[in-house]
């Protein structure tokens, strides 16, 4: 697969040809070479176009074979039958990357998709990056480039922009002119048939025009390049995402509650949580990250002061602030005392600091600078309410000098939209982000402290496994010989043996004596489960009785259950009945489940039995593999994790065998492509020790023979 | 307490004076007047004030006595210290309405507070309407009415606002003004001494100027008042509100479950859902609610259609409606069909309905016309992304015509923000709300459709109780007689009793022979409870043994008991042992409770016993009185109502039972107001009955000798 060999060729080319390129202003080869044009490319721009001539005064080439060799880039918009063809004579001129505007491709249909796959394998015996088919183009705005077909031209910004969608592209484009907002890149990515997300995150990760990389995605074409790319970017600089397109995964048959519950979006916000890209619902609320952090630090810590002349938007933003995971400061007492000798005794000298409604700016400029001072505070918003006598534009220019001056992060909300104009103009000038209402401003400094903790985290650590993976391979590979498609017992068994994993004693037992032997050896209770190749669903012959106290109750169970599954299953053999230790005393059941995942592979699932995960959906999701501390997040997680770490004087569980299990589950899954699914329900669990009294593995038929 | 006895007088008034006026711009005496005089008020207008003279032409009164007699409207203005004086002065003179703009009373302290009190005193004897203290004024664009300070002055329109903070007033009227929005009424409510939030709903209900009532709250002064109102007007046309304010009920002591959850702002948000009052989080959503509201028909259903000339936009759109409670219209054969025949190949013709990038006017105006035509259909979002070649205006025009052609609800979202605006401003005109982006439309269709599901619900039915009060009265005025602040067991079980609720079968043994005796009679299993007045924790005395099985283990646990709880309170005197029947079989465990809201009176509880109560706050709340539907109500919306209605073939409880029970339990909060919180803990139920097992109630304090 062809990556961006020659990013700078793409992004910063010399030489641009735009094949297809037109007379007729309206035609997208027409707006194409005006854009450029208009954009004030330096370097060299050539039109392509059998009629030959002039187009806005640049001479025009009439065969791509003409253009000269290892051209940086070609945009193409040509007709569809004349794509292929276009490349092929581009691929030989060891043109280093293009751009295919032309629609009608994968998104058509199978037709479309062929020709797809062709785009893509004559790109990659060229060696030859493509942006495309079927989008807009690409703008750089530092470099004079804009080889698309977009309507609006945005301005020169620190926001990189890429967008799966062609039409959100140019809606973005329109709307973030009318809001001010420019871009470092602009990247319209089309079908991704070479070119994806995972290239765009790997180049703008070092371009140093950029501060904050924003993208919309419906889908991620190579899961493990994207979770690579991103975790690495995403230290760096934040990687805000907005993902959406329902998928029809419900549809597929499951045979586990990790299969039926795990669907594709829960992959998706494993993948960005595990990789620290901000996942945000909408539009507005991309844009709001996308200036905070584009224009503010991040904030050092959770403490939020709010410095208002108003006290209902005061309540409101502390309201707001309260229900975020910051915290409203706890201002130092020499920063009070400070406040109550500048203010009047009618103000509020704690946070919220309300400087109250005749505040000029230097009360502003003054009480924004004791606050500004106060170790506790991590970030301040400073609100504005435009009553009659305000000073709006004085006021944010004290915001704006008291954000330079202490470099601590700083939003304004100058409330209202006509009187506050001005200001907010001088505040985008001066890269303070301001907001009409509190709420958008506390959910951005919100997400700028989550991510400063993502940050901050230490390196993750993947602890090695001792395993017998020849042990187990040869369990599931028996299995998928005998064209079986689930593992289960004693074969599982084997499986968790091989992984070190903790079972419940269990034994074969042929007679009622000899059940009661084992027994006694175990320890009471025990149970008693039918033996036969032939039953696999124990309960339908009775076959499983539980917490039995004394040999009396052994000897007689194990005769009444072969006796009865005999009986009704006269074509079985029975063996016996296996004795079975009873579950730890005191113990809970978990659920820890992988089902995997056609993007990103295992994605493992932890939950408390029964109906925490049936009813309560109360589950966590990571996406293999898992870190020492993913196994401890993944517990933690779940709202039922009060229960793990003991109510009431209650003994906490051993986390660390659930952590050891779960990264074992995560260890298998990368280990053995062909399972599917797999489930430990239920593992028991108490303060001293956890079994794995469960396991069933779902095979891939496609690895059958 | 006055109300608006002359709403008239008040809102539409004939002569208003304003007290304070003043001759110096800038001044608030000075805005008042010349904000009435820019309004076009068409009555008399007098300016009052010491000096005399002229203000902006008018003739100036120089004593507040001097005002003509039945005066319809004073507007105060003065120094704090006059203002009781001249509110006298205007009660002699029959005044009957005024606003107090003057600030400095309950909301500086104490000192304020008494003056206050003081204000509404005098308002209650002269009948006289009071707006205020501390308040912006009211405008009433309709009738060239602006008794108001605001320096922004509203267009008129269909939306009635009122707001507790006048900082929020002046904040809003700007943006207002900015986004193109206009008001029918806008009042700000200051501290609501005599006039308040339910007054305004009261009057706006039958305002037929306002079609949508928006409320920026943070308390409700008097909760019945204001539930009364709530009821009515929600009936009749949309109440919006954005309720503030954290509140330090968590600092009071709790002394069960309930006391310790209920809170607050889960009886305000219990009162706006039971009154049908919709609840927003920020401002930006309440006005984008409003102008859906006021401009388009509810819709009858839930299905909403797409129709759209871009593809990613229209999946973002799609995401959001299955989010939603809407759901994406399934079109009927008939409709695709007509789209089929109407569009190119290559458009999409389900839900959503993608007419492509090339889509003109007329094929809007088609696809548009057939697809609201579609009985299926309840509402349609028609979104547009600005592509080059679009004809936005020509599509805004026969988006509007559609919306006015088949009055189905219809919404715009046009995308982007500069070459829309014309289009905007359009559909503004229309009165078809118009949207940047998808995400609010599907938020506003929603809540228009929830608020249509409100409407159309049946009227509530209370049902009567039987009920014997004076018994149970006697129970509780013994213990207020005794000084006791608690009622627990026996006491407790009489007052179950008296309202027909279930208790286990319970008895008085004296002797372990006397417990057999009953033991028997009652039938195994049974528990004893240690049985003395000087022991209300039995389990500090090991006091409480269940599930006994036989005589023996009846005989003997009633001798460790008794033998153990003297030993260790000698002091006590130790009457015996309880014998109690065991749960019911397979029987679950609920908690009803109800604890007393300050504003709004008894709030009731409803949740499963044990970890979903205390870990998973699993609860659901409903203020007392509680309909039928509400009893169903409440136990329907918690999660683990699935675990009551019975899991793989278990049976469901007995609900009907739980019903009469919850409708006891808040006839009892209403009959017995000194009695605080109450709590049925454990209520254990299975598919044939219900007891409650266990019962506390907290008395109040004030309520004691």
């Amino acid at each position: 697969m062809a990556g961006i060999e020659h990013p700078h060729s793409f992004f910063y080319p010399d030489t641009v040809a735009v094949i297809g390129a037109s007379g007729t202003p309206g035609k997208v080869g027409h707006t194409i070479v005006s854009n450029m044009v208009a954009a004030g490319f330096k370097g060299r721009l050539i039109p392509v176009n059998p009629k030959g001539g002039e187009i806005l005064g640049l001479p025009v080439i009439s065969e791509v074979t003409a253009l000269p060799r290892n051209l940086d880039l070609a945009v193409v918009s040509v007709r569809r039958d004349l794509v292929l063809p276009t490349l092929e004579a581009l691929g030989e001129l060891r043109c280093k990357s293009c751009i295919v505007i032309t629609a009608g491709f994968k998104e058509v249909g199978l037709d479309g998709y062929h020709l797809e796959e062709q785009i893509t394998a004559i790109c990659d015996r060229a060696g030859m990056a493509l942006l495309g088919p079927n989008c807009l183009g690409m703008i750089n705005t530092q470099a004079g480039v804009n080889a698309s077909f977009a309507a609006s031209r945005p301005g020169p910004g620190n926001i990189a922009f890429f967008s799966q969608s062609g039409a959100l592209c140019v809606a973005i484009l329109d709307w973030a002119l009318g809001a001010g907002i420019g871009f470092s890149k602009f990247i319209s990515l089309g079908n991704k048939a070479v070119l994806d997300e995972a290239d765009m995150l790997h180049y703008l990760n070092s371009d140093e025009d950029t501060r904050v990389i924003l993208g919309y995605l419906e889908n991620v074409e190579h899961g493990e390049k994207f979770l690579q790319q991103a975790r690495i970017v995403s230290r760096n600089k934040p990687v805000i995402m907005i993902k959406s397109g329902t998928t029809a995964a419900g549809a597929k048959a499951a045979s586990s509650h990790t299969g039926a519950i795990a669907g594709s979006d829960q992959a998706y916000s494993a993948a960005f949580h595990q990789t620290g890209v901000i996942r945000v619902g909408d539009v507005e609320s991309l844009f709001n990250l996308a200036q905070a952090f584009s224009e503010q630090p991040l904030p050092k810590g959770p403490g939020l002061t709010i410095v208002t002349n108003s006290g209902g938007p005061g309540i409101i933003a502390a309201d707001t602030t309260e229900r975020s995971r910051l915290n409203m400061a706890q201002l130092t007492p020499e920063t009070v005392q400070k406040l109550q000798e500048l203010l009047p005794s009618y103000a509020a000298f704690y946070n919220p600091v309300d400087i109250t409604a005749d505040a000029d700016p230097i009360r502003y400029r003054k009480a924004l600078g004791i606050v500004a001072e106060d170790p506790m505070v991590h970030s301040i918003m400073v609100l504005l309410t435009p009553a009659g006598a305000a000073d709006i534009e004085g006021t944010a220019q004290a915001v704006i000098d008291t954000a330079r001056k202490y470099g601590k992060p700083m939003f304004a909300v100058f409330m209202g939209k006509r009187r506050v104009a001005t200001a907010r103009k001088m505040f985008r000038d001066a890269g303070v982000p301001c907001y009409a209402f509190p709420e958008p401003a506390v959910k951005s400094i919100e997400a700028m402290y989550e991510y400063a903790l993502w940050r901050r985290r230490p390196e993750l650590e993947y602890p090695e496994l001792e395993r017998d993976v020849e042990r187990a391979g040869e369990v599931i590979e028996t299995a998928i010989r005998r064209g079986e498609n689930e593992i289960v017992e004693f074969q599982a068994q084997e499986v968790l043996k091989a992984y070190g994993l903790p079972t419940p004693q269990t034994s074969l037992a042929r007679s009622s004596k000899e059940a009661v032997e084992i027994a006694e050896d175990i320890g009471y209770p025990v149970a008693l489960k039918i033996a036969s190749p032939q039953i696999s669903h124990k309960t339908d012959v009775k076959g499983v009785k539980v917490n039995l106290r004394n040999a009396d109750e052994v000897a007689r169970n194990f005769k009444d259950i072969t006796a009865r599954a005999q009986r009704m299953r006269p074509d079985a053999y029975i063996a016996g009945c296996l004795v079975q230790e009873m579950a730890p005393a005191d113990s809970r059941e978990v659920i820890i489940g992988f089902k995997r995942d056609d993007q990103f592979g295992p994605l493992l699932m932890f939950g408390l039995g029964g109906i925490y995960v049936e009813i309560l959906k109360d589950i966590a999701f990571r996406l293999a593999p898992l870190s020492r501390a993913d196994a401890r997040g993944i517990i933690s997680e779940i709202k039922s994790y009060m229960l793990l770490k003991g109510l009431q004087g209650d003994k906490p569980v051993c986390f660390e065998t659930l952590e050891q299990i779960i990264l074992a589950m995560s260890r298998f899954a990368q280990d053995f492509p062909n399972v599917l699914e797999a489930e430990f329900n239920p593992v028991l669990v108490n303060n001293d020790r956890a079994v794995v009294a469960d396991v069933r593995m779902t095979l891939d038929p496609k690895t059958m023979g």
